[in-house]
């Protein structure tokens, strides 16, 4: 009896193990469990991250008088108090219009770890991606002057940038959304499916390892890889049989490439897809290996798979709410129009 | 040269004593400063203030799914990180609607300390305030089944409210905006001021204490009074000569009375009066003593009063950004409509 306990346990620690090995060798990669290892990946090889700088950055971020009608932040549509993101198909923004390609907002968490942004691909970092949806008319609707003189206008701004840059600092629109960028490269969530790559083997349980196996064994893992657990650019089938293709415009990029956004924390991210029709996870695994792994998944696989993609939800940084500094006489008045 | 000095201070220190006492005299309560005092004053009478059901009332505030839309959530136009409210002249709410009768969002941040809520004064107290807002169709349009519905479909809420009010619990509206009503209580700003009729008579400088008697003196006090600096129900004369009475068509109860707002942090929260016209707070002071007060403050006046405003700037919580629960199958779906 005590002989064969012994040989079970042995068993299941070598399948734990060689799965975790398996894992590995396919392309998956954990958020490294040193705080060393991380800084280095996720660190701004333009722009140091220093506390300073996060520490504005985030009231930034927080602050919706960037936008033109002053009542739209970055975290209205990623809202790190949910999944990074909105969790509504398509982005509502100024003047309550949609966005015009019906694309939903992905996630800003563990965005850091794509070398692409946008679902096309045309940003390459957070700093850049930082531009676009402060100026777009269905988003924040603000002309990069707009930006520059609301945070001039605040003396405790200036103060902060001064303390984060040094005194000759000049704060325009770029240094705002590297600003920003630089808070969200610390936007990362550990979670059990890291401890157990990083070589805690009880940090899943059966059903999840089985779950990793399942989304190993069905190459899941051949768009979803890397860090990440997604990937900057892949050719996108999407089109090609998707049942709410009609849904919007997006085809890709010029080659008709899409990013293939994480799958970290993807319980909290509803809907899915780029246009977000679909609300279900075991659905979405469904069609998505029908769409581009032209395979079949059963529901058995799918409930599997989905019981790993839980172990992805990750601990979020502990944030405290930014106070943001009083407007000033010469702060830009919002307008809604 | 010893005794001269020591005669100085004594002087002053009068003079600040009999300020202080004048202060109290005409109607001014400090925010108290021992923490049982304070929470005898803003605890629910029904409704024990605990850790558990503030911390859950916090995620509640934070929530956008409880609107209809599911991306605008009470502190979309009460925004905790301004001034407790959104900085725009009226609020903008559900499908980009402006509030029908172009009012300015008052702030959240003290509103526990006046015992009617609204700017008619209709609600009673906070719990019975927040019913308003979620189920107005220009702000957050929901029904009061979509909110119960919301929060009963994801189980850690149902947890969470379990832990708060026992195992028997039943999730229904008035559970939800009693708990955001309770969190708001606790959302109190001790200032400078408060100190100072606490005792500290450092903790005004010298203008600004030179800007509380002047505000005594032109008879501010007799509407901004108490510990709210400011009265549930006045007589609205703004009306009657104010530039700006033909934007909207807010003309106070039905008795022509007029909540009197709070001065607490009014620094922060411009654009001033009930439809919010006035950007400068100056200008504001200035307006008010012609309208309501019938009396000719000059510019000097003015500036010594928003030298003493200034000091009513509150140390607002420190309060952690709440992580929301997934949404689960069950979660009615946002619409947009």
């Amino acid at each position: 009896m005590k002989i064969a306990l012994t040989l079970a346990f042995t068993s299941l620690s070598l399948m734990a193990s060689s799965l975790s090995t398996q894992a590995t060798e396919a392309g998956l990669k954990p958020i490294p469990a040193s705080k060393s290892a991380l800084m280095k990946l996720i660190n701004d090889p333009r722009n140091n991250i220093t506390d300073a700088k996060t520490e504005l950055g985030k009231k930034l971020y927080f602050d919706p008088r960037l936008s033109k009608s002053g009542i739209i932040s970055c975290n209205t549509c990623h809202n790190l108090s949910e999944g990074g993101d909105d969790g509504v198909p398509a982005a509502i923004g100024h003047k309550w219009a949609m966005n015009p390609h019906h694309l939903n907002s992905p996630t800003v968490y563990n965005a850091v770890f794509f070398d692409a942004q946008f679902w096309d691909g045309r940003a390459k970092d957070l700093e850049e991606q930082a531009q676009g949806p402060i100026q777009a008319h269905p988003e924040m609707a603000a002309t990069q002057e707009h930006v520059a003189d609301t945070v001039n206008s605040m003396p405790e701004y200036v103060a902060e940038f001064k303390k984060a840059y040094g005194k000759d600092v000049k704060i325009d629109f770029v240094k705002v959304t590297d600003t920003i960028g630089l808070f969200e490269r610390t936007l990362v969530t550990p979670s059990a499916y890291d401890d157990y790559l990083n070589g805690n083997e009880k940090a899943l349980n059966a059903k999840q390892k089985e779950g990793l196996k399942t989304f190993l064994d069905k190459g899941c893992v051949s768009c979803h890889t890397g860090i990440s657990l997604g990937q900057s650019m892949n050719a996108f089938n999407v089109t090609a049989t998707y049942k709410y293709q009609d849904v919007g415009d997006f085809k890709g990029d010029a080659n008709g490439m899409v990013k293939v956004p994480t799958l970290r924390n993807i319980t909290q991210t509803a809907p899915y897809f780029h246009n977000g029709q679909v609300w279900s996870l075991k659905a979405a695994i469904v069609e998505m290996g029908r769409i581009q792994l032209g395979a079949e998944i059963t529901d058995a696989e799918a409930t599997s798979i989905e019981e790993f993609l839980k172990a992805l939800d990750g601990r979020k940084p502990a944030l405290t709410l930014p106070i943001l500094p009083a407007s000033s006489a010469t702060t830009p008045k919002p307008d809604m129009n």
